[in-house]
């Protein structure tokens, strides 16, 4: 039993690799096509969603399925809880780069990044795409390390997402509404991209170390 | 055995409905500090959420609890994985009524509702807080035809949400930046609160009926 139960630990493990791997293609192309206006690009980015989501939907049945076949207890039973959860940020991490790729399909032909915003922009997208590949990688390889390191990208990150709004709110802004709530948006959503990613990389850390911590819950 | 379970699950029961209460205080509060600029009741939501994260953990935990103890299998094993994913919910939902607040608090002693939409987020506000009501009913009753309720009024808000991109982008707009950003984000809180109670009374639904859907997921 407690071979097979291991065998089906290795499967849940493998799916949240492979969903997490959606997820960093999902993100380098969703803050492509947001940078260079690539509709065409933010379409399979869309589509990509929807496999994301089904892969998510299926992971959470045999997560469902092996708490009921194995009756796990103690830190096996909070290792499946918690790909449980750590399912439900990757699933929100593709909806954030969906929405990421949307906002380049909305304004098209024109572009949709807010001038004096384009470096801004390119390095959180930057950040975001390193972020969900050391994700992925923490996922595999279980290397702790690489939590650190989402951390401290995501401190970038929301360094970057406030000087967004000092920009926008500051003296030399000249966009229009248009520009503002663009920006606005954009940033919300690189910002939470992160923010997930933070919180399943928490939750790998716990299950590696055993140090449960009540903000784990978030 | 079976008593004890029934006791248990009786006993989550009980915490989600007390945390939706606290839900439905935040956002009633949340509402009222943005509309009006009372950036007091504003510190008041701000605080009150973080008695929603604590209770959302200490909920999360006697689910894990029942897991390891009374090892449920089949509707029951439902029950309790759809708790831990309702409490996430609803800790989310306390989130956004607390990003309203705190948008009050930043702008404050300015007013923080754009002249021209007072009414538009007058109108979501209210719906917000009815569907937090009906939320907080339906998991004390289970009458799920409140889940209907909230998925209507989830469509009006929805609506109010699209028109206030319309009044931003429209020509007849004369807000400053701070106002685009401001109509922006709170109109996104606004609808991401509503999202959440529709996700949280499917899977009420669904454990009153038992007709899985995959979409029950998110």
């Amino acid at each position: 039993m407690r071979e097979v139960f291991q065998q089906e630990l290795a499967e849940v493990q493998d799916r949240l690799v492979e969903i997490a791997e959606l997820v960093v293609r999902s993100i380098q192309d969703a803050t492509r096509a947001f940078n260079e206006s690539d509709v065409s690009l933010a379409e399979d980015v869309i589509a990509n969603d929807k496999k994301i989501d089904e892969l998510t939907v299926l992971l959470d049945e045999l997560s469902i399925q092996i708490l009921a076949r194995q009756q796990p207890v103690a830190r096996d039973l909070r290792i499946v809880v918690s790909a449980l959860r750590i399912s439900a940020s990757l699933e929100r991490m593709g909806d954030m780069a969906e929405h990421i790729a949307q906002l380049s399909r909305y304004r098209f032909p024109d572009k949709v990044v807010p001038k004096g915003l384009r470096s801004t922009f390119a390095e959180m997208g930057r950040l975001d795409v390193a972020i969900a590949e050391k994700l992925a990688e923490l996922l595999r390889s279980q290397d702790i390390r690489l939590a650190d390191e989402i951390r401290n990208d995501d401190d970038d990150v929301d360094e970057l997402h406030a000087s967004v709004f000092d920009k926008v709110l500051g003296e030399t802004w000249k966009g229009q509404a248009v520009d503002t709530v663009d920006a606005t948006l954009a940033s919300r959503y690189h910002e939470r991209f992160a923010d997930h990613a933070v919180s399943i990389a928490k939750k790998v850390q716990y299950l590696a170390t055993g140090d449960w911590a009540p903000e784990l819950a978030s």
